[in-house]
């Protein structure tokens, strides 16, 4: 009976508890799932800036707990302080936009993926290109809607949706990804709306996770994410009790 | 209770025994795995030629049968005739080697594909290109074993796979894909003496298509593998009945 | 005086004639020219499925006449079944999308392919990617005429070809490919209408294929297109006279 | 009847003599061909800085008679100047790298083109990028034989081109380009050493240039290569004569 | 004290005392600078083939007084015979575009360049893959701005490229850069309109150079841009004094 | 008389001290130049995971100086931490990585990167591939040499450098870049030894701020680097002081 941890990097209980929802509902019935968020941070992340400040949250979070564990998701788009857990663990660490990238090669030709601001579109164009999968992305769309749009008003909110994954369509996408926490539960409205497959990211990082956990697989030692190394610290940091 | 089937594209027995070895060995308690092969074809697959032939074969071995499950996954590493399945069908069809792929993408940095013969090479590095994944590909390598070998001689093939996973590795792999559905079975034991994540692809694609299966995801209707349309057909031919 | 083969693999009378008249009016003088559609298969071709049923057709439809031929030319976009027949010849096989798309090459900065349907868009966008042509392609442009439109007025499909290939220009084509079999014929009226050049592809093969005779060329049998290896089958299938 | 005009950009007589014997040789019957090299300017090519003096050499060389050819083949690889001939004549311009790249793309999936100087490396390099075509290319070989032992000792010079090219199969080449005019003449050979497809590329263009004038086809002038605009100068250059 | 010399490669006076201009204004107190222009040659270079004739009349205009200079600033956007003088030359010598594409790599995500001209947009394309750095190029953007509007309008001119530049940020471009040597002395007040960082190039081109004589760095001659070997010339050409 | 602060993101007072040296030797005499470490961290960085701990120690660092300085350079390989610090501040900051690949780019063809440990090649091979550079990125070599090494012994430390510089160039490089702040001082020993231009990153990243700062130019805050919002935290982080 695998055990995972999802791990929110932001500290909003709201998307916490929604992430929770998520995973809860789509992981199979023998794997027990925990979710965590730091215990300090920002409440939401938006910026490079965010994403390094709740990479050392999370680092601390998780550093008296880790090995309690089979299997670790991260669950903020973007996938901030990604690859420093997958250094520091030696459970699979699956990040939910990696993995709802890698599930789309399999749905279509091109994807696009769904965010919540304008600024986010370079940030995710970045992280295709960072990930070498720049060449199956059709677009990355800004809704303009804020997180309290997206929890108050489903109807706009799906008819917006329902816009822009159709100027995704136009741009050759035929896969939409919701690149923003806020916009999950709304993929099946969303693919009765515009007739393609709607990755939830959460969801789609959960079962990757699992069928890691299946064939015994972990992120690779060998490389780019080997074990950092034992290294003398100067003074102390949150997080710092890996390597 | 999802039911799967997998097809092997060739004819060869002993291959679809190994590959439902493996499948049903990995498939979750409450998948249901049907294995079968086409009834004609060739007995092995290693050039586009056979892949074609075999492709047509599979359309027929299904045809009858399709609706009965919950998606299928093609077990031929070039994953021949994939993209026709695609079209077909409207569940959800992976292929291993698009699988692995994907999969390897979560593990390492850039990986490998172990093959039996020399002339698979540039069938996967022309494979990897066409999935747009060539950025993550560090090489693809061959064995020189022959299918026979990999079935007779474990020790000898344990050798020989250990001593072309290091050459990958000196290449810059941090994670290998058995590309060849004869090494089906050394995964671990692979591991074990380079030390670094090995996919089993018929696994992976089991596991995957699982996944998918939890999520209600299936292949794009919106573009590259839209349904075929109906279309007027002159005499008949194998594997005809889709369309 | 070289002879030599087209093949329509898709089994439309009067698309076979429409290639002859195109081939035969520009193949030089001392070349014999030969053009056949498979006995069985698909009236047109417009998906993946459709092309591996008419690979298959167009293998049988040639195994008993190739070794006649000094050269094949197979004539429908998408280039369906093109690398099985360069495996099973020894004599050069050249496809009219490979051709017309390393002709375009020498004509232009980029180029776009104009297509009958929108659901060709992804799978051309597909197939320059596979050939690592992708950079210099601008766009592939559907006109929305269906073959029954392109057949009978002659006047507007000259206006939505000239429309739609001015949208190309406007994304930076400097030359234009026809890449739907229906449209031979128009590029001459076309060009003066856009005033870039518009390539037939049945006609840019033709010549192609006759400057690989002149130099005595054919596809590399030491890789990618080797000979399929002799192997056993388990019954028969339509084609499988090669290997 | 077409008439050609083939250019060697370099003055060397021996070079422009045996370019004439490999054009002559390949050219249609009813095609009449004349080659010429410039008046002045380096005996060989070997930097950027020859290639600048020696393009506006060429444009000298024709600017009186240009309109009396059809067509134009610049015979240099490397094609110094290609792209102020394509602006500056109405009629096709095909350079003998560009041709011979685009016919290497239907041969295999790879090719390396064989140079004399470790120097033209880098070039080449250079030149599959900005042509766009550095997917296809495998690698360039250096034979260290300088124009003097390509022109005196034929069994030396065959026995390195043969070692030269194994490398570059060994390398993933499935075709070979003669990279070097002094090359011209040892494609039989060679291919029968090494059993693959070896291309000379002044032979190359000139059935591609063949090939572009039965289709009635130039260069774009919409884009890249549109006509330089009359336009005042200070003094007199050569080559001037254009523009 | 460093002693540069500015080369503007077109003969217009009016161009050349605005890059003088600019470049005394942005250089180093400490650094002595000098700017030229050719005897003869194009007035403006807006094609390969007047490129190539300025070339060789820059060639031309430095061989005498190469060695009185620690570097050299080729200005005129597009690098019209930078490649030549690299491997002339043994001091440093850097091209507008590159020097002004590199640094934008360092202030934005992605770039776009402003030209005059429709027809620079495929040269600028052309370049920016050629300088492998396609991947940051948003877009170009021609202004339609003849150079007698960029000299006699200076409202006229900004309002147009505001609107241009505007254009390019729907294009994803984070940074803009002025591609024509007529816009200089706007990029503080395009900066006030579009809010983003506006390069100049000659102004960047010098502060560059500036930082390798610092450094002590000059370009690599050992490969792509090695001095030219001596050369037997037949006749004499313009520029001819080098290798 | 600009003011520039130089960031030494790890917390070894040697490595501060020898950049210091450096940044001071090279800087014009009128720039003021300041040099810090982080009061806490890892003493050096060598992976995501102490990318990330020092990224936030290094805002705890400059959080109450920033605007006291006209520009900012980070001054580890990797660029750990850059792009927080982008978005934080509006004056230019520079990262010692991009400045160099950048300089790079106008020095040859193509560049490797020498690095201190194995498991650093993929992390940059990862970073010029996030830069967009990897096509002129030749190869990351990684020399063996520890920190002490490259303190301590001078000449094996040269004769080192010099044997994995020459692989480098064998493997097309024309540009070597010192990865690694240990080997900074060993520029010109090393060019003495391999004959092509050596950068040291931090000088050259100061030569490059200043030359931004002579333009008055700064990092876009359109796009991926826009100021982050600011934001409610739940409790308190290093270097929270912005946003």
């Amino acid at each position: 009976m695998p055990r995972i941890l999802i791990v929110n990097p932001n500290t909003s209980r709201a998307m916490t508890d929604g992430i929770a929802e998520t995973a809860t509902a789509i992981a199979a019935s023998d794997t027990e799932v925990d979710v965590i968020r730091p215990n300090r941070g920002p409440k939401s992340l938006e910026s490079f800036y965010e994403y390094h400040l709740a990479a050392v949250a999370v680092l601390e979070a998780i550093e008296d707990r880790a090995d309690e564990y089979d299997g670790v998701v991260l669950a903020c788009y973007g996938d901030p302080g990604l690859y420093p857990l997958k250094e520091a663990l030696d459970v699979p660490v699956v990040g939910v936009a990696e993995a709802s990238m890698a599930t789309a090669t399999l749905l279509g030709h091109q994807f696009s993926i769904l965010v919540a601001l304008e600024r986010a579109v370079p940030m995710m164009e970045n992280l295709a290109r960072w990930y070498g999968l720049d060449d199956r992305l059709a677009s990355v769309e800004p809704t303009g809607l804020s997180v309290l749009d997206l929890e108050t008003d489903e109807e706009r909110t799906l008819s917006e949706l329902a816009e822009v994954g159709q100027r995704a369509l136009d741009r050759g996408a035929e896969v939409l990804v919701l690149g923003c926490s806020g916009m999950s539960g709304y993929e099946n409205q969303l693919t009765d709306r515009v007739d393609v497959p709607v990755i939830d990211p959460v969801a789609d990082a959960v079962t990757t996770l699992e069928g890691l956990l299946a064939q015994g697989l972990t992120q690779s030692k060998a490389g780019l994410w080997s074990s950092p190394p034992a290294k003398e610290m100067r003074g102390e940091l949150p997080g710092d009790g890996f390597g």
